[in-house]
């Protein structure tokens, strides 16, 4: 059985999913509340629409090219704070030879894909879109109108994990994944042995407002960490470095610190003092450039998750300066 | 989120992370009832201990090797109906340089392997063992007894993808997946989009003795086939012969047609007239060597199913001789 890899229609967050899965009622009952984080008069961050694409590089009609003319992480990625595009959005043009994630801010697995894209230093354009209503050019490029995606000449792919294992092909030189056929193996099955991470991430989106399911879910964090903690064997999941199976996890983790501003929720810190190993990794994650530079402050995806649970997502909290 | 590619413990066909997700109440409340299937002095099928190991090739200690001194698709593989080992069955001894598959006879994800073994002709020895209840040395090989389970020279490698994945590396002369990097994710995405059919075999394992339920899930049966109609473009989703995506979804479309045994289930013909691109889809896979050799009679998926819906797997089935 295969669950995606990726956010989609309906819910933003693999929720419909669950939601099919688990009748989880996620999106039911929340009294519409207004939603005052939209400000749009006061642009903070870079928007989409305010960088124009630069001219072609000669060499850009060739796919894939490799470049290596940015100086800091993360420079070779253009409108990460892009306002997303809703139904009656016109589709932005794309210079031929160009790469474009399409993506929506606060989507854990776009973040994975923004992370390898920092760390491979691969320039790339970030379109953000409505992925529970996406505009319809963009469902011709993905069904149901899942996020993320790459674009490249025509050519779309999706799943976070494929679009990363693509990223590592099309650039063997800065692969992520291991060249040997059982460490690369073994990266991906310890994204599997880590899914704990995911799953409680996501029981914890929907049992937020529930005192009850709240102390489970406390418990299955706690199982997943334990696990975690177990799993650890050097410095990062990948060894020495960050690799395949940090990228993948980060993001689930980054979020799980929201925990800690969860009333229902019995973690004051996180991970807390019984996973030391996990305390010090998130330190040492915290600390990668291609990390700090796509992850965004926890009260931004507090704002967001809440904006979410009252059925109203603010895919744009924070481009115009709230926070 | 990932759910695994394989069958794992305490329910033998990824029941338990259904379960986890949906509550769904497989096991319960399930009278026990009598298991005349299995008939141990009738033995028609060659068992495991039956068939002695090879003597070790000199040259079998290199890693990987590729054989091709095989005649018929198949022959490469053994103990394909070995007895399944339980708790307190000994570890057989694996000679070094020699490749061993740990499976279960009806698991789907351990046919997906099965099938690119047979495909590839690689030489290996085929362990059953109970995924619910493991022997303990199985479990230092694989977490929580999944199944299905590569080993060669000490190194194990699980999840279903990971495996066929790691194999195409290793024997890269006999690759599935393509060797073009768009192609080899497209095949990848099409297993993803063709997921519904899946879900649609687990829903259905699940809602069997609910009429109500199976109402609804011949729904989404239709609906999965609908889609699969819909994405095949070809005489197969991996193009004019069976690929990476033909070879992961068969064994659950083998499984579907259970429906036309099911009485809750409107289906009498699989999958019906609806779907002509289906239903020569599916006649032309069943011509296919491999899935020949990796297939069992559907009344065979009926006993197991029905044995592990009264809470007695009986993952021995048809080895005696009863079918």
């Amino acid at each position: 059985m295969v669950l995606p890899g990726n956010c989609s229609t309906s819910a933003a967050l693999c929720m419909q999913f669950l939601t099919q899965l688990a009748a989880v009622a996620i999106d039911q009952a929340y009294p519409a509340v207004p939603n005052d984080y939209h400000l749009p008069n006061k642009k903070l961050f870079v928007s989409y629409r305010s960088v124009p694409p630069p001219a072609p590089s000669p060499s850009s009609a060739a796919v894939p090219i490799r470049f290596n003319s940015y100086s800091s992480v993360g420079s070779n990625i253009r409108g990460l704070n892009s306002q997303t595009l809703h139904p009656g959005s016109m589709e932005p043009p794309l210079t031929p030879g160009n790469y474009r994630l399409y993506s929506m801010r606060f989507c854990p697995y776009a973040q994975r894909v923004l992370i390898y894209l920092a760390k491979k230093n691969i320039p790339v354009e970030v379109v953000n879109v409505n992925p529970d209503r996406s505009p319809n050019w963009y469902l011709a490029k993905s069904p149901i109108g899942r996020v993320p995606a790459l674009e490249i000449n025509g050519k779309v792919v999706w799943e976070s994990n494929v679009i990363v294992e693509y990223l590592d092909e099309l650039f063997p030189t800065t692969t992520v994944l291991p060249r040997d056929a059982f460490e690369k193996a073994h990266q991906k099955i310890l994204v599997e042995r880590l899914s704990p991470i995911m799953n409680a991430l996501f029981e914890f989106y929907s049992s937020m407002s529930n005192q009850q399911a709240q102390r489970q879910n406390d418990m299955n964090v706690h199982s997943a960490l334990r696990n975690a903690e177990n799993l650890l064997r050097d410095s990062f999941y990948g060894g020495r470095q960050p690799g395949y199976a940090d990228y993948l996890i980060w993001p689930f983790l980054e979020r799980l610190q929201l925990l800690t501003m969860t009333q229902n929720s019995q973690f004051r810190y996180f991970p807390g003092l019984h996973y030391p190993k996990i305390g010090a990794y998130i330190a040492r994650m915290q600390n990668q450039p291609e990390i700090k530079f796509s992850s965004r402050p926890l009260t931004h995806h507090k704002a967001y998750l809440d904006s979410f649970s009252m059925g109203m997502p603010n895919y744009d909290f924070g481009i115009y300066g709230k926070s």
